[in-house]
């Protein structure tokens, strides 16, 4: 174990960076290597044998750089194809954003009533009712698909009308279930969170999964000493596998600051 | 020279079966076979080198069924790689929808000032103006790109007052720009043809690119005496990189009948 190798965190595309950003306010002293399969984003539509197939082709392209321990960023794979990346990363630890955000949420829950909002992908496995029920069996659980909101969220329509008027159509949903916490099951929906939390009303948590995945990886790694004894902080080495012309804009969007030197990589 | 051999095309996803059925409208005695690349769907925000790479693993698909014509459904495509698409195809002739669409724009144009919306790429890329311009130099083009009409159009959200705000939204850059003829310069785009019909007000006359393609395929294939002789009618052969939950839905939505047999193939 090399306590300065990289923490290694890929997503279907950028909504991932905000996991990156989650896991720099966590844990400033450690280096961290994403890749973004922007080439091949969006994830959320396809189908699983598509998914599993990227996630294994991502996988292998960050355990080039030897990284200490994988978050798996992106909700879908971490729905869909977590056991293709544990199978490839052998002893590496392995952390979906799923994951900690539905123990997150069974942290926070009081009335035992969980909504769970994220792609057509994720919503239709079912994994998060999945995780949430494995810890415990008597929450319940309602869902929705929300796909226009990485759309909305890429076109920076954080506080558009339109914005609102889909929020409230796809929130609706939620209205007469009478749950006290909401996960956000993909990346991009912390863009839109302030539409998220007007329209679902006061009195509901809203769990993020990115800040829930940062929690888990600093429990994780305090626990088996492997925190980079450095007091420095890094910025994040970025791979890419497709580098559009909105890319910069999206950057700032995400990390709130300007974009350092991206890699191309083909997969 | 087989008159029998099928037209093929090709799109980055299921948008180009709008091509597909303006073709079976125009020359229903033709068989067609279409390859949708859901896999990589879409291709508007990415990159021109990716493009460029996805368009010739397409073609090489497309070439296996030995096609007497290749139509490039595309607009992205068109605009940023037809000639990888020509090079590819030989002696075979290829028709992209956005030469075809420019043409007829052309044709149709009183007071030569035409609108062209489109995805980032495509307008990026100023193929539309070119083509127009290198037909009529006196010709102003205002371009537009609507990047969440195709997310709107495939959520189904035709008629729904958030797509109608954002139409408003993207169109209002013609409001005072004097056009008398809007090209529809994405296969997804008539689906939401109506909303955009009402938003950009009477007396301008909408151009469908597919349909424009359809009617340069039959005079061309008339020309050169390619016409297939039977007259019979076939259900188009369908090959897509991917098979998500929603292709079924999203197949009735753009051809108005049920899904047949499709074949799934590796990029």
């Amino acid at each position: 174990m090399n306590r300065e190798r990289p923490i290694g965190i890929f997503d279907s595309g950028i909504g991932g960076l905000t996991v990156v950003r989650a896991i720099q306010a966590a844990l400033p002293a450690e280096r961290i290597i994403y890749f973004g399969d922007t080439a091949r984003v969006p994830y959320g539509p396809k189908s699983q044998v598509t998914i599993r197939k990227y996630a294994s082709d991502d996988i292998s392209i960050l355990m080039r750089y030897q990284p200490k321990i994988i978050i798996v960023a992106c909700n879908t794979v971490s729905a869909l194809a977590l056991d293709v990346v544990e199978h490839a990363c052998g002893n590496i630890p392995v952390i979906g954003v799923l994951k900690a955000g539905a123990k997150l949420a069974v942290q926070a829950t009081k009335n035992r009533r969980i909504g769970v909002i994220g792609t057509q992908a994720t919503v239709s496995s079912n994994a998060y009712a999945c995780a949430i029920n494995s810890l415990n069996p008597e929450i319940e659980v309602v869902s929705q698909a929300c796909p226009l909101f990485v759309p909305l969220a890429e076109e920076g329509f954080v506080d558009h009308p339109a914005t609102k008027l889909i929020a409230r159509e796809y929130l609706s949903e939620f209205s007469n279930a009478g749950i006290d916490t909401l996960v956000l099951g993909c990346t991009h929906y912390p863009i839109l969170r302030r539409v998220i939390e007007e329209t679902i009303g006061q009195g509901i948590r809203i769990i993020d999964s990115a800040e829930a995945v940062a929690l888990r990886t600093k429990e994780l790694m305090t626990e088996s000493g492997e925190l980079n004894p450095f007091r420095k902080s890094f910025a994040p080495h970025l791979l890419v596998s497709d580098l559009p012309q909105k890319f910069s804009r999206l950057y700032q969007l995400f990390m709130n600051s300007e974009l350092p030197d991206v890699e191309l990589v083909e997969v």
